[in-house]
């Protein structure tokens, strides 16, 4: 399965006290990239949302490994899995460009909500892992 | 040994478009909640950061269960385990308190960074555990 | 008019790389300064939004006079004033605790806006000018 | 003088609850294209701080005209003016790029502090005038 990327640049309200990109940004960074590739792939999130459906993440696991500066470029990247019935994963990272360094990688672990609250994986999403 | 907690309320600007806190806001109460325990013990991340020692997040697991909401008030708990000989680990939980439901739970474990960008655990996080 | 109050204190992730709480932060707390005050009114943003009437800001001028650092407790202020037919607007400071020193002091102007995006001042707004 | 501009795309992170962007969110996205602007005429704001001289805004008028939504792409544009001896100007302004509508325009006022927190304009702003 192919992975997707979207090239970001820091952005120095990002960075914290220690002058390095805040752990909470990179949850941020991770959404955004979700987000666009669930575009690319014709799944609008805010449409969804006000259709009723949610999608919602159950579980992450990140690994942080080195720490993002100002003016650094980087590249999130999102891949699909599928965990069970119910739940997707996507397995992401953030990559600086001037080293090619991983600074973060981990999964992320959602699911869809329906109207009622019942999690499912909705034909959009099963359509991913058919490619 | 014991479990710190503190009490926070949701503010608006952490809902996103679904009217459910956002899942980075999970990671500001998280670290939040850790900040004031340390500086319950008298370890003041601040001063420390001055000082040229960084206390640095190098993984994350976390369960995400119910969704705070406009107006919920929670509390935010965190309780230390050592990890290895450089890592310590905080067991955090966000609980809601109009249900007493769990709204995350998880993991978060950190090092800290000397001035030269070695990982050790400093004598003030050492003194944690011999509680 | 009363001036309505809450107290807060910084939290880490809300400081830059300059060790001082970030400028747009300071937007997070007047704005969940007015929310709680809307709050007390019996006025609930959330409640609103769901029914289709939006509560928008069209107008802010803030004055930064002094920075907020961690640890720093503070106090919100909020008190109404009318400025026009359709325009309602909220006087607000923010006070450091320590030196009862005004840090951030302005006005912030808003309007509800109908199902028909037409702005208006709702009969909620309207009675607390009434006071 | 000549205006800079930046293109930015909205993160769905940055909406609330109303579905549009926060209003913080634009302090945020109006901040960055001032770093930005700045780095293109050789001012670093980060190595500025590391040297102890504080870029901090002392004043902004903004006006909320439009608001953004998920999906939308957008420029912000900044140009310096002076305002005193000691005191900068940054004009700015959020444009919707799916219509050339003005979503957030105004003023940002600003200064430098010195080591002693004195403020003043440095010759590095100072050029930017002599353009």
């Amino acid at each position: 399965m192919s992975v997707f990327r979207i090239e970001l640049k820091v952005r120095d309200y990002e960075l914290d006290m220690q002058g390095i990109v805040n752990n909470g940004a990179y949850f941020n960074y991770l959404e955004h990239a979700r987000h666009e590739y669930l575009l690319e792939k014709n799944i609008d999130f805010a449409a969804l949302t006000e259709a009723g459906i949610h999608l919602v993440v159950i579980r992450s696991e990140l690994d942080y490994k080195q720490s993002l500066k100002s003016g650094d470029r980087f590249v999130v990247e999102v891949s699909v899995e599928r965990i069970s019935k119910v739940k997707f994963g996507f397995r992401q990272r953030v990559i600086r460009l001037s080293d090619e360094k991983v600074c973060v990688a981990g999964l992320v672990i959602g699911t869809a909500l329906n109207q009622r609250g019942r999690p499912s994986i909705i034909p959009e999403i099963e359509a991913l892992f058919a490619e």
